[in-house]
């Protein structure tokens, strides 16, 4: 064992409130009963590692606030007598956690989100609140937790280590204050340099983030003269991923960096390499460049950029884990997607089967109907036997029209046009349900960003399901994605799946196309409108076609009581529709 | 016309955005074209009343922005072209707005919720900035704006006014500052007394809100020694109520209310009796006593006030006006319920009913299956007689085993159990949607908050619809509703409806009570759980059994996922499922 200082980031993967396994993870680490003492050092956590994040209303509610309290008072009680004896004086842990004021009724006064230290023999000792609390998009901070007032640093094993939590590292003209300041200021005042800096993150994924966070660290490494060490948590919550990727940066040197998607132990020794250059243009971030694309040229292409092969791969494993986090939280080990021949389904059907654990189960469902091309069939079978996955043949065609001919009979009137489209689309997601209620499968849902954006689907129809895989991902990338998939995986997708004109096959000859503008056009008008928050008339001076650009403004206006109603979507850019999607149905906007 | 300076107090009534709307009542009431002078005095108007409210995220979105800034410049343009030229130096208009601050991309970098004066001649001047953001449950307003820093008076016709905007009257520990107290500061540093004071608010409604409200403003009246004059904003914003309800109050005396769910103009004097009595105690109001229902007692039955007649009547107007507001904002004229001959059901027809407008068309359907009875066929039937009605009666017997012969034949297996009980509530979805589809009718969704809070429905069965009247109240609420129905506009809502014990039909013999508590216990359960935050201990202090409340709350846990799906719910109690109820489906509570 190394005699430097040494720091281990913690990258812990706990449900929320699931102060069980929290607890035992500290004991498996920690305890008296382990064979070897534990490892000395620093031991870093995740922010709100005992609790989860984010918890929402739950952190007002009693049932929540009691399991935690008398779990922090066993774990003080644990603290004192069953800590591993070994190292004692050389160890300390930091952990994430809330701190409750409680008023005079006992209901919570105050919440802080909170960085505590836990060390051997001593019960858990609050050092810091954290100072910038987010409340932009799917944050709502400001609802529940009041603002730490100062920063804070701590000392052990007569280091100084400068103290933060997320969002702290990212001073914005949007926050009250600037902690990173803040702690240079602190640093002056106390006449001592930090020898680190920790940061306790719950940070949520998106496509690239884990660079901008790598980023912004190495320029607080510089700023505050110290290495910067982030402990990332590791979780998908419903439709937010934490990503881990958590890392120690010193000046522009990577020292060290765990895994995306997955718990991680990285424990590194403390260098401190001193080759620091303080910016000399102090970055004030605004909201905007922060967390939103933003319009770097005037070609309409740079609205939407093009997936790499990194981005697709760190996509799909985002997305393969975030589906088995809900199912696994859910408690499903069956998973059912209907497949049309399709690309999404496609799709959705290969994630699905590349996330499967031992002992899970993927099956497929294909109901055609009386405009389903034989092709369709071909190629939902192809792909089911590509996958290897059962698939099953549920005909609508009979079902169509016995419900065309009891409609007629009670209604008096047939039953065309959309209502014949949208019935055959409903009673695929009735069917695709009684299997789902009969095996006890997780239903995937196989809607595109491009289609949730314009309406482009039936409630209640193809709308259905518990989780959306694709509810962030333009058609375009849909694209992208299938074809990174197939020359990584092979040739899991059918080409032809992949080159037809993609259709909704709810009337004869239909396609996309008579609808929706071509999707390579489609796409970044949406992102447009979307992220960067367009305008029509700023799509069009970014040479986009009128007719086009108020087509889908209409159809994007009309469909958000659609949206209301969809599932959870796998968050996977700064703006997504789900939590943070925060817009009236009732509006009038032409 | 009286000589006395007179106060205008404008409960107005525009959609979110509709600038034309909004422009057109002020030039109605103040333009050129005007056949007499615009009405001397002090014209108020709600909060945001040149926006709308609640925004969300449109506030951030540039065609938003761009079309309010283009309607700002217009109205500055028509105040100082086009004010009636009669009785110009006698009127002032204090209107509510956004103040925006943009960056140098354009962008908005700072939004406040401010408070504006226009004076015939002048351009729209900004006077003040909401203080107190709520920022609790359904509001978000800490995500958009950001607080004024100031109280601040606003001076004409020689009188003195105090300027608030609506959350401003209720400050609270959860508040950084006091609004109310810095006017109070201000009065003693001006050395003047306040002629009144103006609070200028969007505040939804929740049963008994506006008694909340009558007697908070008395409060101020006498603390700040002057009458008290409360604008508030009418409209129904998806399930948002905003019940007008102004008033103005001097001391312990209402000086005048207006209307509530319409809009209207009420005119009052200003006269000021000065006899005033400042609170010896300054109220410190709590988030949670103000927002939440409160434990007063031991015993179960506190947990669920019942209603009375006010509050009855009261609910109907507040349903009546959402289901309507909801309709005309989504351009529908003709509203569709699916009718079962149970009380559910019969309650939202009646409402529907009860809520038409000259030209609209309520219509019901009927999908009997194998499992419903003739009573309900007789039922339904009769209440389709009793409101004047169309009942379309579309059996699903057919289409059930039609559905059930193909399930056995592509799966190899019966449908059973829960699987059999649903696939007959989604074929009803279906056939309720082809009717709306077919004819342009708006679902009305018929669940109750009883059902929501432990997920006794159908996901995209019976839990379908584009608004739903009853789900924010309990089944005891829907019976008491019913009765005063029924005694006040006669006997529509069949007395058999009302006695038979509640059922689902989707199986032999069927009975909520099979599966839920008796619901005069599990209201009380679910409104200590979901209002009152209780856990199952407290509730069992309370008295209520241990495995009933234990089996309720599991049943709630488990059902979150239902819930993310609903459409939306108008809202009547301060915490209701929908928008401000935040709570993650993947989480381990128990």
């Amino acid at each position: 064992m190394s005699n430097t200082f040494q720091i281990h980031i913690h990258q812990t993967h706990h449900a929320i409130g699931d102060f069980d396994s929290i607890f035992a993870y500290l004991k498996t680490n920690f305890g008296a009963d382990r064979a070897t003492p534990p490892l000395p050092g620093l031991h870093i956590f995740p922010e709100l590692f005992l609790t989860g994040y984010p918890l929402q209303d739950l952190c007002l509610q009693r049932p929540f606030i009691e399991r935690y309290l008398k779990f922090v008072s066993q774990l003080n009680q644990w603290c004192k007598n069953d800590f591993h004896p070994g190292h004692k004086d050389r160890i300390a842990i930091l952990v994430g956690g809330l701190q409750y004021t409680f008023d005079a009724q006992n209901y919570p006064a105050k919440i802080e989100n909170g960085l505590f230290s836990l060390t051997p023999g001593k019960p858990l000792t609050h050092l810091y609140s954290k100072m910038l609390l987010p409340n932009y998009d799917i944050f709502d901070e400001k609802k529940y937790f009041s603002a730490g007032e100062a920063v804070a640093s701590f000392t052990f094993a007569e280091k100084n280590i400068g103290l933060m939590i997320c969002e702290d590292m990212w001073p914005s003209t949007m926050h009250p204050c600037n902690p990173v300041s803040d702690l240079q200021q602190l640093m002056q005042k106390q006449k001592r340099p930090f020898d680190l800096i920790v940061n306790l993150s719950a940070s949520p994924y998106n496509v690239g983030k884990l660079n901008q966070r790598l980023e912004r660290a190495k320029e607080i490494s510089h700023t505050l003269q110290a290495p910067f060490f982030y402990c990332n948590r590791v979780g998908g919550e419903d439709e937010i991923l934490f990503d881990g990727g958590s890392f120690a940066v010193d000046g522009n040197k990577v020292l060290g960096l765990a895994s995306q998607f997955s718990s991680d132990l990285l424990s590194l020794p403390l260098e401190k390499k001193g080759q620091y250059h303080p910016p000399k243009e102090k970055t004030v971030n605004t909201w905007e460049s922060l967390f939103e694309p933003r319009l770097k040229t005037n070609g309409p292409i740079a609205l939407l950029r093009e997936f790499g092969p990194i981005d697709c791969e760190e996509v799909v494993k985002g997305l393969c884990f975030g589906l088995q986090e809900y199912a696994q939280k859910t408690g499903h080990r069956k998973f059912l997607v209907a497949i049309s021949g399709g690309i999404d389904s496609a799709l959705v059907a290969v994630l699905a089967k590349l996330s499967l654990a031992p002992g899970q189960v993927l099956e497929s469902i294909f109901m055609p109907s009386q405009f389903t091309s034989s092709l369709s069939y071909t190629l939902a079978s192809n792909l089911a036997k590509a996958l290897e996955i059962k698939m099953t043949t549920l005909p609508i065609k009979f079902l169509h029209s016995t419900v065309r001919n009891a409609y007629l009979d009670a209604c008096k009137e047939e039953l065309t046009g959309l209502s014949d489209e949208n019935i055959q689309s409903r009673l695929r997601g009735a069917l695709l349900y009684a299997k789902s209620n009969s095996g006890g499968f997780l239903v995937i849902n196989t809607s595109n960003k491009s289609e949730l954006a314009v309406g482009y689907s039936t409630l209640y129809g193809d709308s259905v399901g518990a989780i959306s895989l694709l509810g962030d991902l333009y058609k375009t990338e849909v694209y992208q994605l299938s074809h990174y998939i197939n020359q990584k995986y092979g040739p899991l997708i059918p080409e032809e799946t992949i080159d037809r004109p993609p259709t909704a096959e709810l009337r004869k000859g239909q396609k996309d196309a008579d609808s929706l503008p071509p999707y390579e056009r489609l796409d970044p008008i949406l992102e447009g409108i979307l992220s960067y928050r367009l305008s029509p008339s700023d799509l069009m001076k970014l040479g986009l076609p009128q007719e086009e650009i108020e087509r889908t403004y209409r159809l994007y206006l009309n469909s958000e009581f659609k949206r209301k109603q969809f599932g959870p979507i796998l968050k996977l850019k700064p703006k997504s529709f789900g939590f943070g999607y925060r817009v009236p149905i009732c509006k009038k906007m032409l």
